[in-house]
């Protein structure tokens, strides 16, 4: 079966595009491509046809410009304001884990005020990236009957715009956190109370990522446990938690359906495409993949994970 | 279909049986039954008959031998020495992942040295508790014709008798241990790597628990990943790694036949354990369980990981 690349746009997503200098103990990589907006896209565009909404400055190499015209992503929403790109400089251990924040300089992404045109505001499937809440609840105002919506955040927004936050959260149907930004955002150390939390602000589904330990979701009366593919050697986390809800919502925009069963594939898609992200550094990794690899490591998550019924 | 106890004692124990008082944000036990032994067999009870080989001190309590009578485990390896019985002292904040340890009076321990009698020298399926590896090496020299020999070690031994350590792990079949140790014990930060540098030790196969997150096991060519079963609230942790290796050697030792199948079904059998005995202080979950709780979870967890074939 050979696979067709979604030839419609369906998934949206508004974020970041930055220019990332990063150290890990395998190395390190000055002034590369990233941003939780880029990641996602390239990640979803296996899947799904992808409309960016991001900010960029004067300088955004034009190479890095050629990454999203290979993947067949869609620039029209992406605005070169004037000045300088957003840039993050970060460092991680041996515990790859965290990412210790060594400089960031937001630059034009503090001009980012994001205007959708007519054919954007109508695009099923939207994901709102790790951006100001104002600015998320501002975006979900100008869509036009969305399927699903989901939602990203971080720390620094829960602890300086938590009603924000909450109130873009109430209109969502998906968030897609980490464990310590569930635990933050809700004051619950247990994840499972602090994913029911969340979900009783509103959204039907939550997705807590586990970073090196996978993720789980809360849909329904269910709860979905999806490992992470365990590697011998992670060369650059960044963006891993990016790329796995790129994998989410691209598969899901596919699908067009969202169920427990797809949402939980959907987790499984999101993780391969993680795990060969975080083998090189920026998306190095990410965009010289073909479906027969992304097919692959599903099945050897499946591998992974299986067990026969009980026996006594 | 009905559960028959294991009515062969096919499965022996070597560790320690303690007086444990302990702290948890949910509340405080005091000189409760606890002991790496403890958990071990009572977890193991389920589904294999145990010989438990320890030493406790004059002041152990006569209700805390009922626990073992209970669950039918041979005590004739239990020593009583002159002396107090082991006692630790035990707290933990939030992050009930790592126990802080606030006393530690080792006692009658101090004077431990197990010899085997001919009957637990002939004992198939074998579990060395975390004890000094200089007495894991002395019992192991005792066995004759053992199926399958497992060991369990703690940092402590790793940083004061390492050289002890491994020879004992290269007479071994399977180690079980913790995040941690494995780093600690290979000096590698990728747990993979660390895994496989056990098994080039010795062992074929290596289990690593992950607290919260569940553990992975490396044999042959491949990796299992058992998620742990979430909970709402953790009230006691202490003992779940004990109970889950329990849990693993008892199915093993009740299955008789060591494959990657079984392994996998094992894991995930010692997670269903752990789960519950996390529920309550002390053992006072897991001693009152139903073969029917021990399946339902197993369950509970095959639908926690359940996910479909991809669908292009």
């Amino acid at each position: 079966m050979t696979y067709q690349k979604g030839d419609q746009k369906n998934l949206l997503v508004v974020g970041t595009v930055a220019i990332d200098s990063v150290k890990t103990p395998f190395g390190e990589a000055e002034s590369v491509l990233g941003g939780s907006a880029t990641y996602f896209s390239v990640s979803a565009s296996y899947f799904a046809g992808v409309k960016l909404v991001a900010v960029i400055g004067k300088d955004f190499p034009a190479e890095y410009m050629k990454v999203f015209e290979k993947h067949d992503i869609n620039t029209q929403g992406l605005v070169r304001a004037d000045g300088q790109t957003f840039r993050w400089r970060g460092a991680y251990g041996y515990d790859l884990n965290v990412a210790k924040t060594l400089d960031t300089q937001l630059n034009v992404l503090m001009q980012f005020d994001p205007h959708l045109d007519e054919e954007q505001r109508k695009t099923p499937f939207v994901f709102l990236g790790n951006i100001d809440p104002d600015l998320q609840i501002k975006v979900i105002k100008q869509l036009k009957g969305p399927k699903l919506i989901a939602l990203d955040s971080m720390n620094y927004w829960i602890e300086t715009k938590r009603d924000s936050l909450k109130k873009a959260i109430e209109m969502v149907d998906l968030v897609v956190v980490n464990e310590m930004e569930a635990r933050e955002l809700t004051g619950n150390s247990s994840l499972i109370k602090a994913g029911r939390a969340i979900r009783k602000m509103g959204p039907k589904t939550v997705i807590i990522k586990q970073g090196e330990y996978g993720s789980i979701a809360l849909y329904g009366e269910e709860i979905f446990s999806a490992p992470a593919y365990p590697l011998e050697d992670v060369y650059d986390p960044t963006g891993a938690g990016d790329t796995f809800a790129g994998g989410v919502m691209g598969y899901l925009a596919r699908r067009g359906e969202i169920s427990g069963e797809t949402i939980r594939q959907a987790m499984i898609v999101g993780s391969a495409l993680a795990s060969y992200n975080v083998e090189a550094f920026s998306l190095d990794k990410l965009t010289s993949l073909t479906m027969h690899n992304i097919v692959d490591r599903y099945n050897d998550i499946k591998r992974l994970t299986a067990f026969e019924d009980f026996v006594h």
